[in-house]
């Protein structure tokens, strides 16, 4: 996928430090990434240190690191807790400072095999009791699904072939001082799985360590909202991106843009939260940046805005809430 | 708007007592209404007893009663709390009786006026400390907004217009021995606040009393997803029903049909239960009637299914999960 | 029990109109009472009127209407939804108007059986998925533990044996205009199932339906926090009780008194939502009544403050909030 | 104060490798601490190594780093997050692994200082808006409080005088790979803030990393259920803790002994979700030691468990549910 036209009026574009112009192209296969990172945290040293503007070809993993090969396996025997959603990177930003914002724009995800995999894992999913939710019914049994990934589309069974419309799981920045699980969304990203990550939309990152410290793995090859059961179709794919630096923009959540809208994202529980999260740093983004009193902003959000359930299964749920961008330019 | 076309192949035309085939119509105008309803239960008069297949016109008002008339007016001192949110009917059903299905198609729902009202109402709202989500935060200013509605949609302001997407936000059948709040969205319907309960929709409810009681009101000219600050475009409005009988057809929470999609709607508290509700009420659905093993929809939903915010401001907060129709019959 | 020596400085004897003094005393059999009811509203007729200053010496059933009378009866064959915990009342106090505060003195619970009652119900308790918190997993067994009652306490077993603790599971007032399944706990009361509104205590509700409508039931023989199965030591009992009425005493939520606290009482889900009700209707009071500043009751109550979980199983989750009666009178 | 007379029958004297024997004293004092630590995690150099038995006698600093000297500063101003709430240790313990218990004996809290700190902090507290409860109401003022402790207790005002009943807010041990933030609470201890972490109990903490790597900090002089402000009363204190480990007794949650109980902790959002974690622990711990059916173990909690409300205001809220010793020895 190249570039897409709106590209160029894009914040990414207006503000960056590299302002859309392409840098060098990076590839960071399996051999470059050697070991994966199962935390998103400052503790890790860089596979590389990138420019802004530059590009990151990268093979990522899939969630299980590829431990589930077959219909007939456990996930209880295969899975190795908390080495669980494998992550590439970290990669330092030149020039990436604490109160900047480290923009990612998604080119493309390439499926890397033509097989996806999704599970009933026990105790994990969004209709089952679970660690959290603690509760003494017995677990469901456990399944493996896999399937094929071809033009065609995913074919979830002979006679049921979903649209092929990959995103990005899991993505972000370090947090300055922690090392949070890969399996955990939060302010710096993470394990969002909120399927508006997508090639076409550019993702905002709230830069808290020196040099970013970006991280991205677990592709999906199509997902529903709130991937209920926990498990999307997992697969290992190769994400093409390009980052770019805004310097001194910061803000408290990650944040997207794609043609259409722009939108925020919270991780939270329970899920109002997320969603009061989200709405929230809309109204301040519209406030901050598009000239609306705050309350106007509230007011317009109740007409006109649009939430996107991303996960209700990971420690935090996510939601995406957006706005139209014809309606902050009017 | 007439009877969509895919209306012959939907559960109400082949499953309906009346199977499609239209009946006598109603009108019911403020006159024939009389006083307005606040409750949903079994304890009102019936307003009118009608026949399965017949159609119902219906003047609606807004859900202040129409007491908020210019932007000086101060909610805190036009609303009367319990009497908001009026609803017309109930309608009496021939032969409906609990353990039967209420199906209503809606087909129009249209401006009774020029003016939509939204509102700041004081501890009311999603982004704001309420009656349970109780702070010590003082509240927000009031404010009140009036938008007028024309062939060009409805006018936000002067540079933002926003397309008529009217629907019914409050619609439902009485409890067996409950008469609860026409702000409560619940079990049997009540005040959704969901946009997909628009004219090209049949909605079904699960009778509970002799009759059913269908109660309608709290028509929304448009709304964002989650209704934010509670309070959508609110508009009197005429809305056009056709209600039909689907005899032995039961089920824990409401359900929604349009050209494209099967839904089920669950309404809880905190937000997760809402989309659980609604996601195991899919997973049913798909399993008692679209011969699918339960854990195979549950997986299939993972990858396909969607999910609507209708509102997070109610006493419960609504969701409405969906699969595309055309998965189900594959 | 009689009335303890701390009632004459209660708030119920100082701003009471019959102020302590006990007027007629009312028996309430079951024949009295004939049907039992089943919400809480203002639509059934009053089985008596009483005066300010009367006791009540009421007989209750337990939640199930009696219907499960041995080890090997299976819950789901038994009950009949709605028709769950059965309420006396309603008892009409005169002079009772929206906007004063009943009072309720709880003098005895006495069982009316040498045996309590509990229960496994499917989908219903803490530990378990339920119709709201919707899961996959299958239901637990099912399953009823009698338990005799005599003046050791209650035989949980033949090697444990728990004091015999009673108190009133479910007691309330009238909604306005709404009639609320008697499962429900909230503003008006309802089924709190709160320890401590027990005998000793004083339980202050706020009049919303001219005569107030008291109704009372679902009397437990003892219960640990949380009533984690649903189902606590179910009695039938007799309960004395003396009502007093304080005229134009408003306030959102229930309340209490007893020797040595004053709690108010917030039913919410999720359960966070319970405690900061009951906990700022506590700053509230305080600050409305014993000369705090609200924000120095919030910082006291950091510190001193005690909160109770009645229920966590309920269509809403009760907690009391309370404060020592010295911190307020120092 | 001095080993409790019931500590010869508790599972750490019972269980342990150095079976109740004191071993070493070291001493922690600010100097030998050096810098604090901020996360729970394996990425810090252990302070100390010392072997099962011994004591450890660690001068604490308070959640402020004791940066709050005056009721005239302002938090906002003097707090520095992500560098809240300093710890002491890592404490390394011979021959902990992965599987173990680490059993931690508190024997005294002792204030360092004559004064303890409380405070209102923006958007930090249970009665606000906050930073997942993101609402757009006004925060409240800040505000700080100085009380003076002294052998009559804590002087909240000149009137009110609140016992000294000290506990450690924030312990435990580390997470395998992930380091978290000290003001959360989680499956590894850390921000729990509950007040039975206290002189003459025992905390057992699931060891996750070779050595445990023990850290403990935060200590109350007093506080109420739930830290309602999200603060008590801070204070600098020595805290005299003896440490012993018992082999292969690996479990999900933090668990705790006293006198009279056992208690499991669990800490969640929504709140709902840590009693479902303690209860759940606490029925499971039944069946696997003392007895009896998982069910059985359900139905006796729902009569005669207790929970006490830790915290509801940090990342994770806190509750702690318990059972009578005597119960489980019948």
């Amino acid at each position: 996928m190249s570039t897409p036209d709106w590209f160029s009026s894009s914040i990414m574009a207006r503000r960056g430090v590299a302002a859309g112009k392409p840098g060098r192209e990076h590839r960071i296969t399996d051999a470059e990434q050697g070991k994966h990172h199962f935390v998103y945290g400052p503790y890790a040293e860089p596979v590389l240190t990138v420019a802004p503007g530059d590009v990151l070809v990268v093979d990522t993993e899939d969630a299980f690191s590829g431990a589930i090969t077959s219909e007939q396996d456990k996930p209880s025997e295969k899975l190795n807790h908390p080495f669980l959603n494998p992550q590439n990177g970290p990669f330092h930003v030149e020039g990436a400072e604490k109160g900047d914002c480290l923009a990612v724009m998604i080119h493309s995800v390439e499926t890397r095999g033509e097989w996806g995999t999704t599970a009933l894992i026990p105790e994990f999913g969004g209709l089952v009791g679970t660690d959290a939710t603690a509760l003494l019914n017995k677990p469901l049994p456990e399944k493996v699904k896999r399937m094929r990934i071809d033009a065609a589309g995913v074919h979830f069974s002979d006679k049921i072939v979903l649209p092929y419309e990959p995103f990005i799981g899991t993505i972000g920045v370090s947090p300055e001082i922690e090392a949070i699980s890969s399996l955990v969304p939060d302010y710096y990203g993470g394990n969002m799985d909120l399927p508006d990550v997508a090639p076409g939309a550019i993702i905002y990152l709230p830069v808290k360590h020196a040099g970013a410290l970006l991280y991205v793995g677990d592709c999906h090859a199509t997902q529903g909202d709130g991937e209920l059961t926990g498990v999307a179709v997992e697969q290992r794919a190769t994400v093409r991106l390009q980052v770019d630096l805004i310097k001194n923009w910061s803000f408290a959540w990650p944040r997207l843009e794609n043609e259409n809208v722009l939108m925020t994202i919270g991780s939270a529980r329970p899920l109002e939260d997320a969603a009061r999260i989200a709405y929230r740093e809309l109204c301040r983004w519209m406030a901050a940046e598009y000239g609306f009193e705050e309350l106007d902003a509230y007011m317009l959000l109740s007409q006109a805005g649009r939430i996107r359930l991303g996960n209700m299964v990971d420690p935090k749920y996510t939601m995406g809430a957006s706005i139209l961008k014809k309606y902050l330019t009017a």
